[in-house]
């Protein structure tokens, strides 16, 4: 006789909920449908022979050492390589407080694992990333989800006076996923300091800062208070994401105990591939792809705001990135993305509904989407489909 | 002024333990150290010209799928020919009951992670696998060892009599980490008829099963009991642990947590890694690889032996393992492997000593030697040194 698992489930396992984009994507998996859902690159920004040659070079040159084991904190070359860049921008970064992840989901679990006790809060966006809530629902934390940045001063010392300070504060100041909204320096300088005057760390997500198409670069808020931001990085947007590379930069203890936490996860991160990026950034290959990334990616959120402009009902609005792969939908008040979403189906489009980015619950009206992956013919063809359900729901 | 972490650190990280392993690594890095350390493959045994074939092949082919994200569960063509590999074993084995993991270490956490709460209890081997102690430790379980599975009855109802049923039992049937021991017939169908008594599942880690030497196959415990038992499996010891894939097989509702767990992990395993062992398999190399490997192996472990007769004082004993990659050394009564190896650093060799093994704190008499990895120049010279630390602490 079988098992009863929910005799045996886990107190944080019985809260789990699977990711409603990864079921959405299995739903918008068949060719027909255009999808605008993944947060996916686009395949055209593969550096296809790049790789060829470096890992062809590199099976040549050593094997043993690419194909073996490696330490939890990562291969050495890739730091190295890692390092300098941030060292370029004249941040903190040495071989002790950066360690290399499995991509920055793996960083967001595992900070969330340091530091999260059941019942712990975290303050975060309102909407914000929907897989870190999903880390954060995986050791019961309390999200706590600000719309604005200037609410976390009023919001952060209610949560004081009730006993439920948050243990860090959640941001991903630069093309925000699902925003696409970008922090500007005034609130960049507000965030820092109300982290020092709560005395707070602060998780600073970053995979989108290095695809902005215009404007000024903000600094990091790490670079702004290295002693308390732990910065988060990723090669998912930037080079590909199969690859499953990230990394957690921030204060040496806390990188010390991601290390301890790492090494019970899973050893350490893929050798093979960590050798390969190291290869490929140290021959130009990274920064020179990145130029083309953003020149398309460009291309791809001016059209997909032109077939915006040109289908959408009245009514409708959205955000306009300076960067990164999303844009954010709003839809007129009372109208409810989920059940748009079935009208898209049904005409071959599929999107996030919004209200999954929303801790809290609401963001009915909100649907986000990704401009990065689709081809230009698909774009306007996806675009008027889904101004079509619009329509066909109003 | 900085943060100080012990107040934000949750009571699982708090509780956390660096792997003495991964430390000893550290030490054990210089070139003059002859290590037995690590449970390395051999790098003989790694399918260079394979994998320029097949990665080449792949990039050509379809570079837009094996650079992109894949589903939490794994590349389709990699389950079916994990699928194809146990079903000509006569396992149950198909889509819905099979995962593929970042490296079985990933397996063992997820699977912690799903079903225990802080002090419940898991049933293991004394000693056992160090990596599994160290994630069952970052959630604050606690593993109860036993020293012969005859013993699993009286302790589980002993601990039951007390309100602390295990949550599952931890095995490692074939060619056991650290021991190297394997159990028999009559000992699975005990460990099989006990779970069944309880109602409890089994954690079936197997690394190495496809290792082996000599002598009978037995059938998996989930063979045995596909109900129950949660079967881990990993390339890292027959293919490469620089590609960190494993797997876990059971019942579907316990994979489909495994799942929902490990979206919030890392989204998925490295699709290029997966996309490249598949292809590995379907070409058939794997099986050809293997068989060279338990041939190298073997050879290593009969040389081990050899070279422990040769050069051991009296009262010092060892296991001979019919697969796999480690022994178990046991110094006479009274001798501390962790003085021991103190000595071992100065003769320039070094081992894992056996007391982290052991949940319960004992085993100080006791060592694991990795006969895989080194050379056999390096096998007779590390084992002559090892003699004379033995020797020189006597």
């Amino acid at each position: 006789m079988a098992i009863d698992i929910k005799n045996y489930l886990s107190d944080n396992a019985k809260g789990m909920k699977k990711s409603a984009i990864r079921e959405l994507l299995k739903i918008a998996n068949k060719p027909e449908i255009i999808s605008f859902g993944g947060g996916f690159p686009n395949t055209a920004t593969f550096p296809v022979e790049e790789l060829k040659e470096v890992t062809a070079e590199l099976l040549d040159e050593k094997p043993e050492k690419i194909l073996q084991y490696g330490a939890t904190d990562g291969v050495p070359a890739l730091k190295t390589q890692i390092i300098k860049r941030y060292q370029a921008k004249g941040m903190k970064c040495t071989e002790d407080n950066l360690i290399i992840t499995t991509a920055s989901q793996q960083a967001i679990d595992l900070v969330t694992k340091i530091f999260i006790n059941p019942g712990d809060t975290i303050l975060c966006g309102l909407p914000s990333y929907l897989g870190a809530l999903q880390s954060f629902n995986a050791y019961r934390a309390q999200p706590i989800g600000i719309k604005k940045d200037e609410e976390a001063d009023v919001v952060i010392s209610s949560l004081i006076a009730v006993g439920k300070k948050p243990k860090f504060i959640y941001a991903i100041p630069d093309f925000q996923n699902p925003t696409g909204v970008t922090m500007d320096m005034e609130e960049r300088k507000e965030i820092i300091e109300v982290a020092r005057k709560y005395d707070l760390y602060i998780i600073e997500d970053s995979p989108y800062k290095d695809i902005r198409f215009e404007g000024e670069e903000f600094p990091t808020l790490y670079s702004m208070d290295p002693e308390r931001v732990i910065l988060l990085g990723t090669f998912s947007k930037t080079f590909c994401p199969g690859f499953r590379i990230g990394w957690a930069l921030g204060p040496v203890e806390v990188i010390d105990h991601i290390n301890t936490a790492k090494q019970a996860s899973d050893l350490c991160t893929a050798t093979f591939n960590q050798e390969i990026a190291a290869r490929y950034m140290e021959k130009g290959y990274f920064e020179k792809n990145l130029k083309k990334t953003i020149v398309l990616y460009r291309h791809k959120r001016d059209l997909m705001h032109e077939c915006l402009s040109k289908y959408m009902p009245k009514g409708v609005t959205w955000t306009r990135p300076s960067g990164g792969l999303f844009l954010f939908v709003t839809l007129p008040e009372g109208m409810d993305a989920t059940k748009l979403f079935d009208y898209a189906i049904k005409e071959n489009v599929a999107f996030v509904i919004g209200e999954v980015f929303f801790c809290d619950g609401t963001g009915q009206n909100t649907l986000r989407l990704n401009f990065s992956y689709v081809s230009d013919e698909q774009m306007d063809e996806g675009i008027k489909r889904l101004a079509k359900a619009i329509k066909k729901m109003i």
